[in-house]
């Protein structure tokens, strides 16, 4: 069993280190919040006081934070990453975040001697602890082999994309569907609706049929009743989009779906609903078609 | 077992008719072609010289035909089905039609003492074959319940959906996710591939996701290669998305990503690729990136 | 000066007689509702007691009426426009409506002896009172010439286009400008207007800018406050951007900011705004950005 | 007459100093390549070797750069504009840069005991000739007035608009409306080419019609053929709508047409027309209609 560290223990770094607890590796981790850490310290997880702490304990130290900006604050400064990297010892960040911030700090963290991946993770919580969690991972190849049996561990079916960045970018991609997928089936649902099928019945067909993705499944029944945390907020889907739109120019590939469905998280926000799952995507349509929401 | 009568014996129609038969169900046919249904003659199917004939041989009816069009000319005229219709008898009609004709039709075959179904099927036939098909049927509970044990040995999921034409708007509703969905997915694979990553490995990334509804679990490889024999071309593909355009107007919903994809369908037929699988909007949009498609 | 008939007394076609009037024309006049002509009547116009009757009557007879069904309503039937028509005289629609059906009527109108063109106007009640209406017209070549003097005392700039119908086409090509870059419009004018400008002050600099046409000019104020009777309403616009939309599929040319912009429409109608100018698809897009209107 | 500095000399910078010299002006200029603003010098324009030695010798001093970058160049650093300023001077930025960027050395400038104007104009060197140039200013009411004067020489209409930044924004909003225009512009003008109606004709009509602006009636006829030299390339409309998709974020106000034809000029990068003027999102779209162009 390996000697790991984890750096941001929210909601779905919490669980994975859960996971990785479970399997009976020995994790020590960092999170800005203590107390948001404390029941896995509880389970065993040993806590350290810095990013740096961590990487200076660990042979292979993961990290999921918020996004770029939150990836530089990990990683640079006295208490940062980098600073307890040294050879031999494997970074993988599994934040969305830029690719091209991505890969300057693969260059930096070369340039100690160590090696970084970038390893996303598709899916929900829900799918983790289902053991149904799909990891990508790009970087190094060897670097790649090193830490595989423990991307296994947390996840079925790990696939090696390629050079650092490129995860990320696939990441970035299968999000923006998120989004799209959303708005479309917010379209579907308000047309059934207003013919005069009940709402339930609606989503109850929608998320049997050949549309239905697992994000339809989970996510679906949002459009009868929000969960009482947002799984995925606006605000953090409208900066997937922002990745998006940034590599859409970078590489000059329209985005036709992409940008329609991003405007109406524009809406969103507009609206008040930052903070609500992206599902209510659905409730500024509702509005739009005259008919009120949940 | 049953005494049936089958309309249209295209595809999809030829493949449920095998699978009732091999449920043991008397089964009597009609096809324009009826070169096509030798196959299904060859398996015990008693074949009818009209429309009419057929409806006057069972005591359920079932159609699949392209459009409502196609519908109006099985169902009027001297051969029609209206014709052999009477009282105790059911008309089920399986196909994509518009739910206003639909409507009209249930009246008129009320008035022939006879009751009609819209029981339009989600999937293909790979999913038929799997018995994992999907039925939502609309029109009179008492009707419903009178065929449901015949739809449910044509699918495994069979749902009542209420009065005529509702199982119809939510078949066209889910048509428009199809759409939609493979638009979002083309901008998705094109962004990673000319970020660098190979298409086939986008691909398989993609049909593993938490976007990979059923139909990009099927579809999505046809970026790699279209079909031999489209599943689902483009003017059928549009067909639908007109209908859902149409119910848009009739109930004021607006279809943002709805209305956007369809324009691509409308390039797709322009440059040659009417009758290729609706697949082909990544060609489109590939073309739009500068990059040659295939 | 012509023996002229007009059918359509409505807003536009009021005017136009008023034009006709004062250019010393001989006008015979019909509309649905009487009292509605009895200010032209005053002015010297001629009463018919129906369509007919003013093409029996008149040499030239003009039609401007709402749509497709309400042109076949003028045209068909024992008091129809096509019972009074003959060899010699000549049809001049200036209603926009389907393409199609005004050349299935030119072709009746051909087989009574007399010809038909379709002339359109393009512009305001405003534009028409200044004297700078444009009115394109299509048709056979010498029935064009033969009316030519007459659209010439109608607008100031009176242009051939080509076969019947395709006036028309260009009719409809440009009303769905007309739509498109009011939504434009409202987007930069909400842009602006969140930034911390008045509404005011950036109506007023887009008026006077090089994006201002001669319809934003006279449309765009209407964002601070909506006329008291619509000039063109949603129901108007949307029905010829459906127009459009079926001439996209025809002849398979894409309407990206087209179809966006209809979707608006929809949605203004689906927010009880049918019947207002559709400037007032500036308070759909207001509303999504958490904005109230007016 | 004033003392006057100009910085940036391409094509519309140099236009403007010829006629601020023809109105009598002294204007001392600067420009990254000096060999361009010889035509000027000829004409009496003063040399300096640096924007600071610009910002030194005149009371006002004017920039017309390309975007934030340059701007941030000609600003900064020992030779920069900003150590070339002191109390009592005014500099007025021209170029279209972020409100955000400008707003930042307004500051800056402020600090030095000088005052800064954003007053990007709007319109094209044909309209500069015209003497209709419109001209939005943003600042300091007293700076404006001070600068008024000058601002009038340059175009016929003069707004103030407010605070620092905010005519930036107006501009912005502006080139906006250009792009969904020229797209709006190019669906209708397909439309009824496809139709049978000659490009030429359908452009003639266009340019006579209510939704001809002032940029349509000359960008227009580059449908029928290219500027030998793009007015304003894909590359230019491009970074103004990045402008605009990040004002739109920041402000929460939904663009969908203006998202919509972003895209398109992604997609004329993507097909190697980066440097054309922006009227090529009509040949995209032809040959997403099957259409050949020009």
């Amino acid at each position: 069993m390996a000697n790991l560290g984890f750096i941001g223990l929210g909601t779905m770094g919490g669980q994975i280190v859960d996971v990785l607890l479970c399997k009976g590796h020995s994790v020590t981790g960092y999170n800005r919040t203590r107390s948001k850490a404390q029941w896995l310290i509880d389970k065993g997880m040993r806590w350290a006081n810095s990013p740096r702490d961590v990487a200076a304990a660990a042979d292979v130290t993961f990290a999921m934070v918020t996004n770029s900006d939150a990836l530089t604050a990990i990683m640079e400064g006295a208490e940062g990453v980098l600073g307890g990297l040294g050879r031999g010892k494997s970074f993988v960040d599994m934040s969305t975040v830029s690719p091209t911030v991505s890969r300057a700090f693969a260059r930096r963290v070369r340039e100690k001697g160590a090696d970084m991946l970038d390893a996303p993770v598709s899916g929900s919580v829900v799918t983790l602890q289902q053991g149904k969690l799909s990891v990508i991972a790009a970087g190094g190849r060897e670097s790649f082999e090193r830490v595989k049996p423990i991307l296994e561990d947390i996840g079925s079916k790990v696939t090696y994309i390629g050079d650092n960045g490129l995860a990320l970018v696939l990441k970035i991609a299968l999000n923006l569907n998120l989004a799209v997928q959303m708005m479309a089936f917010s379209e579907g649902v308000l047309l059934a609706e207003k013919s005069g099928i009940s709402r339930d019945t609606v989503v109850e067909v929608f998320t049997h049929s050949a549309v239905a993705s697992p994000m339809l499944q989970y996510r679906g029944p949002f459009v009868l009743q929000q969960p009482e945390k947002a799984w995925f907020d606006v605000n953090m889907m409208q900066k997937d989009m922002l990745l998006a739109m940034q590599l859409s120019r970078e590489l000059n590939v329209p985005l036709p779906t992409g940008s329609v469905s991003n405007e109406f998280l524009t809406a969103a926000r507009a609206m008040g609903m930052a903070r609500l799952d992206f599902a209510c995507v659905f409730d500024v349509l509702a509005q739009l078609s005259g008919k009120s929401s949940q």
